[in-house]
């Protein structure tokens, strides 16, 4: 993976096999990649909690809004019934519309859901808009469905790709960044997923080095730039835990972000969603057995140091990527990064 | 309007000139109607809160979740910015992403949006899958585009119109509604304005007289019946108020949603949007005056009665309805119902 | 039980033995009342979801904040760990936090209890300082020990009793009212209580009988009078729900006393606090079976209604009350109004 | 000031003055310490946002609640009006009551509130039970009122002093801490105070150093050891902004709390309460001229990186500290520490 690649590992917990959403067992992703002539770099990432119909089998789930600068759908469904019915879709700012109606040809059709007239589809998004002709509403409803129909487990592609194509995070190419951690046995042996899309500002610190102030590039160092942009943040876990104590992972998931130096800044939208896919708490089963809130705690580090890392990686996968209007976003200085740990 | 055309009156507080929302000064409603073959019964209803370009003149706006199985998209960045650019759409469960699409269409092309990459669209709905074809999503952008497009001051059609062409509400038909209320001046004579599309079950009361109970149909009656369905309320108001007290009346909606005998059962999405016109309070003023919150009591009581009142006169002006399968939906027996009120 | 004595009676549903909070399984009230001298209007209420060790037998438990000018403490917590584990107080504004210690003196010496350096204590309370010398903090901790001391199943007294003695609703006098629902065993069979401590205004309606009007008494008939005051609401279930549920249910309480023409003004502290006695339930069992989603809706039916009746028994109970100054505050014209519902 | 004194400098921003909470224009901090014999350990601090009655002179202010295992009163009101009406109390989880009690006390007598009958007091707390006779409860109301009485700008005494007497923070002695940021008059020119009372777990890092790794102290090294604990936030700023932007600003606070390597593990009361004093906001004003939405962001790094270091100052300002049973708690080897910074 990405920054432990390059000799940087984050955190006290131990990352899963893949380092990545997909070691929470079940968990697919599919990305579709728009990049065409100079001015599309966009596209689309897909989550799912399980290859099953979702719709029949939901799934606990929460959201936690760190800033509300955003056009996340499907939130105030999942708050009140807390559970999650559709594959989670990223894609650019004004594509949401077409992030829905991807989810609904694809769901609707589905053997059992011959009678579904309501679906509480989720898409979020971040704006892609500096690299990509995001005016142009370039993402198609069947680039959502392809998304869909090829998630898979097993090892992510990061970086420039899917829903993170066109995105800047810290000044530096951002994109879709993945981590895991897996507790020992004896706080439970679970494992929690990350998987974000990092398109926002501030002051980069890495593993504590402040490397922002190190390169020079943040925020605020003059008053010209601005730390706007936004981060999605889907988080996975195989926990047995409900609403309530997903809503509480889900806010940990900021923090992580935090230890990024990202501080969510006005004109960012910046959204956790997570959810269980513990087969004996789907919610249809009519009975559950749920940690204990004092169970929980290790699930929150794990879930505040697997955020750090994806953003981390995101920024270590990433490349240059030249853009609208011959724009140009620079990939992070990796070696001259990971120099500064091996001093 | 409806109900007071029956001589039924309801609270104590007098309504405005149309008891409508478009008595809030410079309110506009437009609205699109699908009444095609056998099965197509739905259409669009547009709420402006002014006919200037909103996305550059964002008015106050607050969020109210009373029940949250529904779909209205917009919700986190309302109540984050806690402000609203963008026309209040009305639909259909799954014609959300037309809608959506719609006022993208629309708004992106409006003279000074042209490198706008961010527009947080706001779409509600409720399910009219009972009559109508709602799986075949016939509501379209463009209708979208046109109900923004007529949208206009005065008197608003009720009913069987726009996105209450096919709702259901209390087992009668139901539709789109409206009121108002204005205070006197000693209560600093502002004005709040309420449009329901109703859509949901309980045990219907008006004024205080048992309908349901006498006329013998209400949910869990007996078993099989259920108090589904889902109500969008939009509340417009001229007083100098800001988001925070915004939500505060917006929760009152809800307040006057109980009044009706409505129950928000758990497959109910009962959204409430709140909104305030006041040019001095538009934010990029950079300066406001708003009332401070003793002064907020009286909008209260407006805001339950217009909605209370709302929904009545969405029970009164709609008609009996024929739909998909052939089905059919009776109106509400209004000589009945208003005898109740002459005895 | 009061309302139903003078033969009103109130919703579709069928009241418990008691029509009290009591006919909940296990659910216990003690009250302690303050009428002392001419200026002491006073009084406590506890009530307990059960008479065990509930700091180690914890209950799920929710609050819903109507309209937060209050002083309700304990809710953060609730919130957070979804649980219960003090009883809840209610009282005057100014002796919450007698209530605090009144509770503490009680649960930290409880056998089990030695080490417990951290406790929710839940104190509510409405402001009686028009009847009541409320600045002369009167009520002791050793008042509220008592009241926890006292408390029992069966019958509960209400009107100018504990909490209510020296309450005002709708201009009325006002005070503790107790009512309950028991669902058919076709929708599960389970109970829900309410008890109310009233002391708010608006525009009374009892029945849908548009009292208030009748009477020409009601907020804003002129300028000079408010609608001002609070409302504390306890529910209590035997139904297997959970923090998330039972929040939901306590939204419905608020739609209970939007029914009697409450309006939740300004300066109403209007709270309400859920909580489920299920044995199965208790959270310390680390397994739950819960109901589902779409179960919940008859207990939101029966929430409202069991709400609406005990505010409206808590009038029906109190009787005319001199307090502070010589006032006088009248209880509601019984005959008068039950007349109403004769004719 | 504490870690600058040890050469170590957090963030990109610039502190006030005294690098304290009383940087900002009239915020006063009162501290009591109780060191009693072998087991008393607590105390009290109180920040005032203005010296004049708080009653009659509310402040804007916003709360947070990072994790809701704790106490603190007075957050639904504040959060429903937007405003603060009461000198926020610091001091131990069993005292809440004897500080609601200083709180009434010192402002029922104040003069102009002799018929003040309703006063939402705000006490947060933390649990200093390792170190402190928590189950005593030592702290008077008087101990509140003397606090109140001795308030004063200018610099504040951090470490083992009023409310920080006996907490412990990352495994080390922790207590009150300090910091501000005074923003470039480029971007306002705004102050952010803030103050802290440190008493929770996790994985230390100063600076983005992993201290706790080096010095192998933290959360979940092995089994035995818990994150639990509390961190109360006082976040003060001149800025104008209304309760909702407080809201967002105490919001960024958790992130500076999470990057000291702070998880808000289950058991942690993790609470920021934020409050703006700028004279023109008073809400009694009646007119307000607050910062638009996309001015806020530097007030968002500003309180990001003042409560970082409040919390790091708190640690370096601490001192070895026997208490209860003879226990006793290290101070962070500040040397060690800085060596780090060193190298």
């Amino acid at each position: 993976n990405s920054a432990r690649n390059y000799g940087i590992s984050l955190g006290v917990l131990t990352p899963g096999e893949w380092n990545a959403i997909t070691d929470v067992p079940g968990v697919a992703v599919g990305q579709v990649t728009l990049k065409e002539g100079e001015n599309i770099r966009t596209g689309v990432t897909a989550v799912l909690p399980h290859q099953l119909n979702l719709f029949q089998q939901k799934v606990p789930a929460a959201v936690f809004v760190g800033n509300g600068f955003g056009k996340l759908v499907g939130t105030t469904q999942i708050q009140e019934l807390g559970n999650l019915e559709s594959p989670i879709i990223l894609t650019n700012t004004l594509s949401v519309a077409a992030g829905m109606e991807g989810i609904l040809d694809h769901m609707l059709f589905l053997e059992g859901n011959e009678n579904v007239g309501s679906l509480n589809a989720v898409v979020g998004e971040t704006n892609d808009g500096y690299l990509n002709d995001i005016r142009g509403r370039h993402v198609k409803p069947d680039d959502v469905r392809e998304a869909i129909k090829i998630a898979k487990g097993g090892p992510v592609i990061e970086g420039n790709v899917g829903a993170g194509t066109g995105t800047v995070c810290f000044g530096f190419k951002g994109g879709i960044g993945t981590s895991s951690r897996k507790l020992p046995e004896s706080l439970g042996g679970f494992t929690v997923g990350v998987l974000v899309q990092s398109n926002f500002g501030g002051v980069l610190q890495i593993g504590g080095q402040p490397v922002g102030k190190i390169l020079g590039q943040y925020s605020y160092k003059n008053q010209l730039e601005s730390a706007d942009g936004s981060c999605m943040i889907v988080v996975a876990t195989d926990a047995p835990v409900d609403h309530r104590n997903l809503e509480r992972i889900a806010r940990r998931a900021i923090m992580g972000l935090a230890r990024t130096g990202g501080i969510a800044s006005n004109g960012s939208g910046d959204y956790v969603l997570a959810f269980s896919t513990t087969k004996e708490h789907l919610l249809t089963s009519g009975s559950t057995a749920t940690l204990a809130n004092d169970q929980v705690s290790p699930l929150f580090l794990a879930a505040i140091e697997a955020t750090e890392e994806a953003i981390i990686n995101s920024l270590f996968a990433a490349e240059d990527m030249k853009g609208k209007n011959g724009r140009i976003v620079k990939a992070l200085p990796k070696e001259k990064v990971s120099a500064l740990f091996r001093e």
